[in-house]
């Protein structure tokens, strides 16, 4: 007998049939003994009609109250969840961010987990109830209902299993598991048995439709075992766990993340001084223009070429900005390019595997793809190339790699 | 500078514009200085469209959990209406019912009142914000979501103005105030300034398309001044208040109600003996049947006859029973009939004038129609009457007893 807890998205409970089919589940899970936590999200559009009411009366909507506002349509979700589960003769009970003691600090619209209080949901599983969740949602010190940030049923989930040392956290979602690539772009793609917290990191791309990112990085933390499934097909989903659990011949890479999003600018003969990155992208940061790839090459006559991509709806204000920085440094030129993607090869096998990069490059070569960026880390090769070629790069790469069903 | 409640139903914040108006109309308040508590109700459509989801699940939902559930519609005006007001520049904080600390015992769905805190709604009003407050909502003593019942907004409403001390709780409507009779009926009917408790309780059937006659009850137990308002026309409503307030020559009568939805049941011939009564009505009250008026003619013989009044809803099921009861008792018949009104004319008044009841009687018989029963109150004199008689009765009425606009 375990305890689990279990995590419903939107489009999971996004009608009264579909969370009639939660509750048979959870009753069947229930049914084999376990110790059953259900954390669900709003039911789809629910939140977004919400955030629509809001909107009509502030452009801005106050952020304790857009928090009242919107933190209703998990409460709705519970309830009904609720009742389906006892329609089913299964023992449960509701718990929103304040009945369960999900703590919080006061950062409305985005707020952290401070403190959660045990003993209620324990109390309910003691009594044999299956405890029914408000994702996304908590109460601050000064008892205000605070949420977490849009996807922060996912968090909810994983600090809840932590709190609890559960034996696992399973999200539910509209995939499978999660996969060595694109299946969209590479047919061959399959569907990984388990990956390490580190390696779903990395492949945010891919990993970012599956689950929120910050869940991940606190399972990873608190060490609780996180796994991927589909809501309403049966199979064993993807397991995100610390390295230990892999199997002794891990692949070397696990999967191939992509991004097409990503545009990226380049300031040519920077004076190479102290100083300069943070010179550059000081006022980047400033305009809340997130950064992703920065590299800066070598240069001649003690100037310097820096390059940084960021997202491609920020790319026009992006040029602005470092027009100006390029006139302050006096560089010699400034260039933007926004037909590029990023392709990235991930695995913790690379730590201990020379290759990889040379087998990437070679891959890209032997198909005629120019590299225009490289940045690395530990478990991650990341490099730019123009856009036209991704699906080539990804499908190359997940053939050299050897990724495919067996 | 007062304290002032102001409870405005669904109808009034039935869409973000007319939620702006309140606010607008709440500012203006404040501007003079008052102090103002806001409570709501959920926006008109809403809590029916929860009830539905709800009945998709469980034909009886779970009744905790049908409070958490509907619970979420009055959330959702309070954070709107709080946003609208703050888009005003107006200060303002919403509050659940947790959040005010309104305690209630555990009869979910039709939870009674226990307690309210006064320090988190006077803090706010210290704060010099508007409080913002979901009526017909509470919290248990086991820390679950309570609801009041239906209409439970306006007890919401009279509870905290009690709670605080409040100069005046004021209830919008969608009618300008309590009238002497139904306008629909008597063109010339008058909005009455003022009116006792007692009157507006007795006049149920007019009062109750206005007032739920339970946050009557309430403000006349706590002697909190009411005021029936419109919501969206100027004018000073009507105001429900002690006998005290109400000017010397106030008029003997107030007002004249009426009633269509009665049913008549008479056992004829009925053994005249102790405890025969409640024979009778036991059986009906089993059934969860309320019945209105009662009347016990003295007859012959040692037999009595026995008649009351059902709603006409529950008239077929009443015959069925009372037939039973007829063969128990070896009463000699029963007689029914469903074509019948009840008429009342109302006033504190008439305690000190003995002349209100041979008056009714006579502007009756005046208009040829035949008094079936008679039933009295200190403050109330009702009769049976043919129902098509009902429109000629009450214009009759209301003409002699000198209600008309001036």
């Amino acid at each position: 007998m375990a305890l689990i807890v279990q995590k419903f998205g939107g489009t999971s409970v996004g009608s009264v049939e579909r969370i009639k089919a939660v509750a048979e589940k959870v009753k069947g899970f229930r049914a084999k003994g376990h110790d059953i936590v259900v954390v669900v999200s709003a039911m789809s559009g629910e939140t977004n009609r919400l955030i629509g009411l809001a909107e009509e009366i502030q452009s801005r909507p106050v952020a304790s109250e857009y928090d009242t506002l919107v933190s209703t349509g998990e409460q709705v979700t519970i309830a009904l969840l609720s009742m389906a589960l006892q329609e089913l003769e299964c023992p449960a009970q509701s718990f929103t961010g304040w009945q369960l003691g999900m703590h919080t600090d006061r950062s409305h619209a985005k707020a952290r987990i401070t403190k959660i209080d045990e003993m209620p949901i324990r109390g309910a599983l003691e009594q044999g109830k299956v405890a029914v969740v408000a994702g996304f949602q908590g109460i601050t010190d000064d008892n205000r209902i605070s949420t977490l940030g849009r996807g922060g049923s996912d968090t909810t989930a994983v600090a809840i299993a932590a709190a609890l040392d559960a034996d696992e956290c399973q999200i539910y979602t509209d995939v499978d598991g999660v996969y060595t690539t694109d299946p969209r772009v590479v047919e061959s793609a399959r569907r990984m048995e388990s990956i390490t917290f580190e390696e779903m990191l990395e492949l945010a791309s891919l990993g970012s439709k599956v689950l929120q990112i910050r869940s991940v990085e606190f399972a990873g933390k608190y060490k609780v075992p996180l796994r991927v499934l589909h809501s309403f097909q049966e199979g064993p989903g993807t397991l995100i766990t610390v390295e230990d659990h892999k199997p002794m011949e891990s692949p070397v890479i696990s999967g191939i993340a992509f991004n097409r999003d990503e545009a990226k600018l380049t300031l040519l003969g920077v004076p190479d001084v102290p100083g300069v990155a943070a010179s550059i992208l000081a006022p980047i940061g400033d305009a809340n223009i997130e950064v992703d790839m920065v590299v800066q090459n070598v240069g001649e006559n003690n100037t310097t070429d820096f390059t940084f991509t960021v997202h491609k709806n920020d790319y026009e204000r992006a040029c602005e900005l470092l027009e100006q920085v390029k006139n302050d440094l006096k560089a010699r030129e400034m260039r933007g390019d926004k037909d590029i993607c990023k392709v990235s090869v991930v695995g913790v096998g690379m730590r201990s595997h020379a290759g990889v990069a040379s087998t990437m490059f070679k891959t890209l070569a032997a198909e005629s793809i120019n590299i225009q960026m490289i940045s690395t880390s530990e478990i991650k090769i990341s490099v730019v190339v123009e856009e036209k070629y991704l699906e080539l790069a990804v499908r190359a790469l997940h053939a050299a790699f050897d990724l495919a069903v067996e």
